[in-house]
């Protein structure tokens, strides 16, 4: 529960800035043994690279991941693996151009997180936004990356865009094998065109749209999550409100089970061939905060991102009335590289659940 | 994060069973030299007492708090003020009817945790829920109220009911004043009267209904939260994510951010009589999990309790599908008694950022 | 962490003051499944009571604990067993006597918290020491007897009184039967009587004097602790240190271990009819932070109690001098009472670490 | 609480192994605006280095530390400071020599961690200790020169060796000025000489030999410290006994005050000059777990290097009995080069609770 870390016996705890030489983190609680090497963590890495299209940012970074710690060589199988001590993990940032953004050292963008740092801290790394830039979020999918080892292969996670600007997916056109051929995370490929020609008309116009993200998890077994107040849903509540712009999450039927009644709404059961199953799953595969075994889905909210061409009214640091307008290099829709920054903070929080699990589980469970 | 207390600073501890001989809490962490008395606290208690309307459960609990340890004779005032060590709070039940749930003993009820506890647990307090009732929520709302004295008269904090069924409030028509004047914490009279009566058909149905709480908090300074994994957006979402049947949690604009553009949503500043202004209040008074000193303001989604008379289909504990039907009393829609409980959990992760804040603020803050 | 809390997965909150209406603890984390009856916990509690020698504090309080929460009929067995939910446990004052600690209202008895508290809370409840007072090791018996039952019988903890004033025991005599059967918790009949007859002198002159307890754990597993910053050991030293009046720790060896060379302290390593075997144990069962499965072995050092009939100098809360003599009801050597104490702390230490190991472990553990 | 993070506000999580490539640490909770450079944590890294005389490992390391986040101009000063973001930092393995440590692969060294770690883990990095090495404390060193800024000018914190072997310190003769004026950080030169002696006997034998450190804290303010599991000397000693080969931790009078009366232990007051007085101190600075503005007296016991010459018995990992015999570089002494670890302990142990007590303190601290 410190600042800047997560988790409980999974624990991420992530470092760095926007501009600074690197950042990282460090995972402690990794259990021994497990095969790991740093191509492992790449791969995910390279999903959430900036500069893989025009629709996302175009600072090119490698986002070269090293592993500092915590792994080494296997006598059985002369591979690497986890040895159960914390795992150091560093990428070092390459394409910085602090240049950039001199012209906001004094000046609160809106919509961006400068004045509230600044109320808070009274000094600021105002270069790229620092440590409130979504760049941190590379330091979560390295993790997510070795959580996804302790999950094992029996659990799935997987993320997709279902809404962008007012332009929602239609569910029934669901093909995730899609969401891993087009840019933008779609299930469809059909919208995944028609939203690419409408995000470059944003992108041109020096705009930005939020959107909505859907993770998951598929695998869970049921009895995971720790009422009542590590709950599986609010642990995932947690995690997904705490990368940048995310600004609501919800679980299953979420929102609209407020119009629900209680007929509609309460997943009936039966017996199936593999035992219990449900008739629906409103409840998102939690229930009293605990995993039910049916799939996990959680949604979440992202506002466009605030770095826009358009002039804004805003203050600066020593108290003036001033416009600004941002002219570096951004994401017109942030969701976009958040889709795998929200499977890996899924990929984490049910890494540590299933350890908590076999720690605290009863007799008979 | 252990499983049943939240918080770092000011932290609760809760504990009890619907049906158990009593339920409570710890709050550690409280300040000294405060002055409170049980009378403070059972005045919130008091808003979240079932059987107070027929639109809430015909449970008839006093839900009398009494204050076990922490407070003491001040020799300054002769009243009673907290003395820095922990203060542990008890509720007695005293109208636990268990035999209304005999017959649920092995039915899994669904839409309710019975099953998810059974997985996990193996044995289960199947008495109206046991630990999974929100029968919790009153130590919730016993902590709030200490949370409120150590917040101080500065900030306010205030719920409503902002949708129920697929009923949403015209914003237009707010007026706090009103919320505390109807059954339903609606801040419309007109609307209230409507609601009631819709309610109300419900209710004789044997059905039930969702909602959304929307809980705002004025008065709160910049500056608080603990970013990244401590935001104040994040604790807020995990802490409204744990009270019963909330599946959706939003902070300012929330979902609708994402058919925002970065024109839309940004909120522009300015220099006011009083010091910075925003325009409008799209980030819901947080900006990179600080506060901005605008009004704190969260909504979240209630599914409909899972407690209804119609004939549903489930499992029993030994595999056999079965019918069932809740005869038990109920609400019929659980948020309106949640209101207090938003209230409560909003009052406890600001009390606790407010500790936090004053231990780690810079030099310059 | 916080305050009143300690455990990370088997976790310990204790509340109370000595003379408020009762006090307790709210454990979390015990598995599900286990049996426990408030009968298996009063066992230990007997131990550790007052007034039942007159080597120990006359106060007379049956120590009866309930327990609130947590448990419940086990539908195989029909017996009682945890369900994986907080254990509230309550021990209600009977015998507080307020009226002889009155004077000391203002005064700082030398050697006690009193300062020091005032210090840091600016109020305190003075009566019988408040919160510092010995008398809140009771809930941390009672949560011990919950410890053992999740280590199980294949475990043993024991404690012994090992010195007493300057009066140390033959290690030669050393027999477990016997600390049971005297007052003074001695593994030697002999001892125990000259201890007793040293003791009670101490006593008659209103005097006071310090101990050494050992406490033993017999039956851990290899593997147990977890580096770097939540050793076995360094769990264990910080549990016993916070046992009043313990003002040192050791494991093994301890402080002896200074004297010793390399070749003297290293504990050599032979195959035995068992498996691995150690020929020595001045590591106490420790090795790296990680038992070792030899017995683990803490010594605490514990000052004598600063209540004393013998007139000393010292100040009051208005900043005069004073001349202070305690009256009230007092234990000659608090450590008798702290062998129970210590026994259950350690209880819990190795639950905490027992379940974490069961999260942790790696694939090949 | 996690295995390799401690403090609370003021947190530190070490990561690196003997042998791999780099170590390091995140400090996360360093409050803003507070003057930091590479060069302050330099010095005290320096204090500790290996190689710096013929009594300690001969191994060659610049220690060289790299601050990679948390800090950044200031607007102000030109000069660095922290911005409330955590600090990363680094030290580079340079001088690694693994083929020194390629027979000891299997074999487990008699009083080091091999046989625990592989016990637990099942796969160990066995070059150098990998984890449980002596090296990790370089990170917490270079952790204690930044919790040194937190505490600020007004305390100092100091490190002596006060036994070698049996050979125990005269202390009055005392002099703090001589503990940096010897390679053994003895309070004596002529002592200092005499133990040069002694130590390098012990060294050319090939043998090792434990010793005792002393830390004191001047000038801690009263208050500081949280009963009842968060003490400051409970803190302390977990502290304490996290650093390699530590075996008793001791606060005050610590063991000694077993053989005193409550006479003789307790400290008395008076009001001198300044306020309160003690006339002794053999509660070494802190009562019921609170600082009382004396200096803060923390002594250790490390036990032996347990790396020799001697041929010593063993086993292996396949269960086979062995002869083993230490060739690699060694401390004869690893006290010596613990004084400034010990001393990082307690400024980070302080600098966690000086953030604490400013969060929780009372409204009349």
């Amino acid at each position: 529960m410190s600042h800047n870390s997560f988790g409980h016996l999974f624990r991420v705890t992530t470092w760095g800035e926007s501009h600074g030489p690197a950042l990282g983190c460090v995972v402690d609680g990794c259990p021994a043994g497990i095969p790991i090497t740093a191509e492992d963590i790449q791969h995910w890495l390279d999903l959430r690279k900036p500069g893989t299209s025009k629709l996302v940012t175009q600072r090119k970074e490698p986002d070269a991941v090293k592993i500092l710690s915590g792994v080494f060589e296997d006598d059985r199988t002369n591979g690497q693996v986890t040895t159960g001590t914390p795992i150091s993990l560093m990428i070092e940032n390459t394409d910085q151009r602090s240049k950039d953004y001199g012209d906001i050292r004094d000046k609160y963008r809106p919509g961006h997180a400068d004045f509230a740092y600044d109320a808070k801290y009274g000094v600021r790394d105002y270069r790229g936004g620092g440590r409130s830039s979504a760049r941190e979020t590379a330091a979560r999918v390295a993790a997510g990356g070795i959580a996804r080892k302790v999950l094992g292969d029996s659990i799935t996670i997987r993320g997709a865009l279902v809404q962008i600007g007012d332009k929602k997916l239609d569910r029934n056109k669901w093909d995730w094998a899609q969401t891993t051929q087009n840019p933008l995370w779609c299930p469809d490929a059909d919208t995944a065109a028609e939203w690419a020609e409408y995000l470059d008309g944003i992108r041109k116009s020096g705009s930005s749209v939020g959107a909505v993200i859907e993770v998951v998890a598929s695998g869970v077994p049921a009895g995971w999550g720790a009422p009542i107040y590590s709950k599986l849903d609010s642990d995932l509540a947690m995690a997904m409100m705490t990368i940048n712009a995310v600004k609501g999450v919800e679980i299953g039927a979420g929102f609209d089970a407020a119009a629900l009644t209680g007929e509609e709404n309460a997943d009936q059961m039966r017996i199936g061939d593999n035992g219990p199953e449900f008739l629906s799953n409103n409840n998102g595969g939690v229930l009293g905060g605990i995993s039910t075994g049916q799939d996990v889905v959680v949604r979440m909210a992202l506002k466009p991102t605030s770095s826009i061409l358009t002039t804004r009214q805003s203050i600066d640091k020593q108290g003036n009335e001033v416009d600004i307008r941002t002219t570096g290099r951004h994401d017109p829709c942030v969701a976009i590289r958040g889709v795998p920054v929200a499977e890996a903070m899924m990929a984490c929080v049910l890494a540590d659940h299933k350890l908590r699990h076999r720690g605290q589980m009863g007799e008979r469970s």
